[in-house]
């Protein structure tokens, strides 16, 4: 496979095709239109300018394009920019996909659903089982495609479910060390924590809050959900207030979103699942693009640290 | 009308009827068992103990019984006690009932229930006023009986809908003076941010919290209640998102409990609506416990301010 | 009336008078010196680049003169500009006034003076009535003039005026629903909370703060002239302290600016009655900027929150 | 095995050996000296009055002298007290030890010292694997014996050995899932994370903080003997950086006593593996004293919450 | 010159003269009233109980009273206790004043009043020394005899003069080593910084906040002196706004009390000169009870921490 | 001595040799390369744009090279920009050295030490003495040469020892003050307490972070130290652990990166001392650059302030 486009080093000529992100007009000083591209591939994105920008251009190289180009990486203000020198659109003879160039889980959809069932299978109390699997149901498409944030953690398509079966594993590790807890909660709790999302976000692709999302959150619509189902169900035992609980306060604290702070334990447990995968995932990503003795960029949803990588890591 | 067991100055005997709100036994120095009785009446609550309590008595002088007392007010460690001399429980030739002992909001649940009913008549969106009136008609019996909290403020018989009474009339003040204020939001707002208490707290007298209020709170019960209602209603507008986010927002940040800060126009306006008057009532009841030139006790929920009252107001 | 510069779409060409608000000389990337020019009309302001600037470009085109312009409006990395096709000074035939481009109060200064007179007038307490009539006469023309801030909520001519007398209304109202409210010590407080401001800001054009207002800030700027005042009118009753301490908290908390926090009754709903008021102001200042169904720009001074415009508010 | 003291409700007599943990004088209003005791089992602590004490008494019972005591449990002002109606001192006839009133570890020393051998012995890393084995073996019998803490989470004989096993196994788990992390870091860091207790702490009984622990704290205590170890051992790579980094960061922030946040990827995730740990001990223990349905008393290092304990937890 | 109450240890009997700090009356359990005493002298203060007392004892053992005691040292719940034998009043021929038993500063009044008069003289800048001087003679009564706070820091008679006076001292020594400081703004900010306080307190015993302190705050009452002293003496240069900012800044965050923060130099090291002296003080009276190899006990005003004495310095 | 490149006014040409300090390459829009230079000296520093830039410009033009030029003092969107004219690199026949463009204490390394030698040599403690003569001829070079930090305050080469050296004299003032302080501890505090900032800091020029002052901190490293030298030097007693204190505490608070607030005496006094020598360097600076009547730019580490040097400060 080819070397993405954030694999280059400054001064090599690339040719490739490419997805635009987005596409803004600008006026250059002497006078002249100019379009500012992000293009991006899996490895990530990068800035170009097309200079003297028609009607045309202006057009034919709007967001969600794919373009072929070819140019020379640059660095400008100490980050890397494309210098084009040519670019067309891609035609059908191609045969690229809009697939191609997004970055996607590491593990297909059928793989993850088998396994989200096989957990929701293995649930004993017919209450939390039954709407868990109601609202998976209900939302399974979105829920195998979507990201689990626009950005900092799990950004990708099917991101959410990946995130979640990570956590599913993570929360039976921890369940079989510390027996007191209750498995059908956590598992419950990690399903469905962060199922509001698909009606938060605005899907897989330049993924953007919706009107609900901005004015209820994932953590509220959720909530209502499940009150919801136990009514569709005709289920009314303390399951379905728990079951709320658990959504409300999986953030932890009230400043960092949660209407209430964990008041039980499998509550206190399953904000730490989410942490713990959600950090790693940034972590990996972040340390992967440096070398032994190097630090990372700033990672502004770690508190802003910048993360080593020991010499002896390699 | 007599004095109120509060408006009594040390030394004085006092003779009358009081409701035992708490009895608690406790073990003297001399080994003998004494009960600590919290006696009240509507001008607030005072301490007395009952010493060398016998079986009979712990039954006689339990919580929400009434006694007929005889005894001296007293000053200990900076409080008034009642000293008991004499003390029998009530009997029903004495004519007295649970409701004298209680304070309750000086208007009556028909007079609240006749303006609130206004309130929603004047509303001209059809689908905020159908929510509205069907969740107000669902919990309309608790609605006028509850206390707005257990504490702080409005904590009497009544209390919820006083407080909403009074919020509508400032709304409605404030809606003739900044024109551009929606009032069919500002009112369902009022009518609905505290709803949720019917379920979060157990009633009018003794006043403590519910599970279901500890682990969801009833800014959360609410907001899934108005999904429900729509639901029911067949209405699906953008007023239902609105009207959860009235609730959800209406204590105005994270920590304070709201989820979502404000961030429609009258979302904002309502919380301070809301401070308003709940301020107003906390301020109103320490101020009249003081004499002119003389400073409050400190009010926990106001930032534990003790307050001042000018010696020109008299 | 014609449009405003931020009434124009982008592609639009306009020929219009503008008011130069700033004009910064630069060096282009050719070597040759330009000017940033931020021009001005009632409606709001916009960028313009003057390319190739001569020195009589620099002293004809700098801040508070008044230009005619001919030029396109175009889209700058998500901003209006204004590229420029002609520009030049305007000249008395042209029979435009600053006045013409300052952003003023809706109401006339007569207006506002008048009801200021009548609330000082319905005064009972005669110390109060007294020292607050005595500051307001010393200040009368700036008050009338200045506006309430630099930035944020009522930054125009007239502005300080015209959200003292919002407040008055919006005081009445207020204690008209809570009567034991002082109403002479609410209409002082509104009228005295801002005054300081007359000394703190430098004037109604350009605003900045002085080097009194740096260093002392209109509270206690205004507070010292309290007790000025009172000695002038041989004063001595506790109204001064109390008018001095409405002064001082009206900002609410030491966070906030505040010395002391609200310690009286009126002082802490005066508080709640100057939020109102300027938040009002930037609300609908920002949501008019916006269709139904848009979130505005984050205000900064409202936590740096986007507000929504209900799509049925049309 | 009989009842613990806690386990007995208000109202049963119980005769039984105790441990008192310590033993003030006080004078009563009759003007006659008594002795509050704390007595202990390890089931918990409860207080009582010995009236009228000698000075015998004052002798006989002192702190960490066992009692014989014959008396009834009652209930003062919330709490259980017992009643004393016997007391003696224990004689060596009565076959009692010290070690069986005290709290201690679920696993014998020898088991958990067999453990910690065999994690030691699965690390690769030479430097890592030799710092870490000499300071255990410096330490080996404290480390056995020591609490975890003075109060809080696993304030128990050798709680510090079985916080540090059970992180183990946690770690264990937790890199099987994220096979990124370095298994010898993980486990050196928890092995070493706590490991300055031993010197900041008194010991295993009545236990305080020492001059050293109070003015230099645990964590730069080890962070010292990390750099003496690797002088000894005669290693110098950066392991010795990251091994007194994993101990400075484990907090997690500076205000929590951390005076480096965490910045290589295990150090961030030990400081999640502690947590973990800590507050399943801690909710295990609050919530094994209430029954279902109930709301466990708040638990101050739980930011002071009260945890509740489903109804369909039995 | 005799052991001071503190001084004595639990068992010891003593026989001195006494002031009563305060007297309050309370119920005994077997019906009978009682007084709480506290009673001082310059070492400290304790706590007494006069059993069974009478009208007449009412009367004569009330505050600001002396009386004569014999009694036994004793420790109530970790605190000492005077349990009293015999206690009479002082009469005339005892030969006790009240001076006797409050703690003054270790200067005298005519030492430190010359002490001013020098730093005063020294000034350069005559707009400065003149408002200065003005101020000090105008309150040099209060000035020399008011403490400097009615807890924390210098609370005894005369506190605030020798507050102020070491603080010159200092100032004096740090501008030696800064020349870049001005002298005169530093002395004069010293000098004023806190004179409000003979405003703020009602004075030097049984020492409490007056209404106008409370509602103003020395900050604010001194700041508005400076504009009247200015306007008497008919000086208006920039001195008096720096003035004013000196004493305003002085606490060195709006949290902490000063309405702006330092933007002077002067007034930046005026705020470091007044946390120096003031911490010196309480840490020298805190250290003074305690043996080397001890910790005192938390002092609120020190962030609540315990200062160690260590075992080398005896 | 010439004006230094800070020193000239907008409009002067100059004509020097200046010290690169970095230099970046970027593309013009016309697609040409360039460099982006910042030029120092002693004065300060200034940006520059080298047009057209050759790969030979781009070697001749690197950081920590000297060079002349030739150009024009222009203002570029608020601050100071050098138009080039001519630059050439510096030959060894120019007779320039990089020391003539690094900022220096302005006192000699000669005159530092001797002053250090004589502190310790007036110490009256062994342990203590010996201790930090041991670590300071340890480190003497280094400690002669290094920044006190990478910016904010005595950022300059042999900044650290000059920060040390005034410290020691306002030790040395306030122990005069104030004789209740152990001077053998502050001396000894004030030398070690930045100590570490030889092994955290790069060095002199370009200062820049290791691995290891990111990992562990100048606190950590040298309380580790501390306890290295006790060690070798074979002492033991209490002293090795209050040295330690003082380091650890230095910074005041945990959330300044103390692991432990100051609790003794002379760490709180240490805490001071170094704030007012690093503020009064930080002030001094930003006012020099200042006219009476203006304010200075923002300093970001004194919490963003602008500072106003006084009109009458000439």
């Amino acid at each position: 496979m080819s070397k993405g486009i954030l694999q280059h080093d400054v001064g090599e000529q690339v040719e490739k095709f490419l997805l635009i992100k987005s596409s803004v007009k600008g006026t250059a000083s002497n006078g002249k239109p100019f379009l500012t591209l992000i293009l991006q591939d899996q490895s990530g994105e990068i800035e170009a300018k097309l200079w003297d920008a028609s009607e045309a251009d202006e057009k034919n190289y709007s967001a969600e394009k794919i373009v072929k180009v070819l140019g020379d990486i640059q660095n400008y203000r100490g980050r890397n920019q494309l210098r084009l020198r040519q670019i067309r659109p891609a035609t059908p003879t191609d045969g690229v996909n809009l697939s191609d160039f997004l970055l996607t889980a590491p593990v297909s959809k059928e793989e993850m659903l088998s396994k989200i069932t096989q957990y929701i299978f293995e649930m004993k109390n017919p209450n939390i089982q039954r709407i868990t699997r109601h609202l998976l149901k209900k939302y399974q498409d979105d829920f195998l495609e979507f990201p689990a944030a626009t950005k900092n953690h799990h950004e990708f398509v099917s991101g959410l479910a990946y995130h979640v079966v990570s956590m599913l594993d993570l929360a039976k590790a921890i369940a079989g060390l510390y027996p007191s807890l209750d498995k059908d909660l956590l598992y419950a709790g990690v399903l469905l924590h962060d199922l509001g999302k698909v009606t938060e976000l605005s899907g897989p692709i330049s993924t953007t809050y919706t009107v609900e999302g901005n004015l209820l959150g994932h953590i509220n619509i959720m909530a209502s959900e499940i009150v919801h189902a136990a009514n569709e169900l005709g289920i009314s035992g303390e399951e379905v207030v728990i079951l709320q609980h658990l959504v409300l306060s999986h953030h932890g604290k009230a400043e960092w979103g949660s209407p209430k702070p964990p008041l039980i334990k499998e509550a206190e447990i399953l904000h730490y699942i989410d942490n713990i995968d959600a950090k790693m995932n940034m972590l990996d990503r972040a340390l992967e693009r440096v070398k032994p003795g190097e630090f990372t960029d700033r990672v502004f949803a770690l508190d802003n640290r910048a993360f080593y990588k020991p010499t002896f890591h390699n």
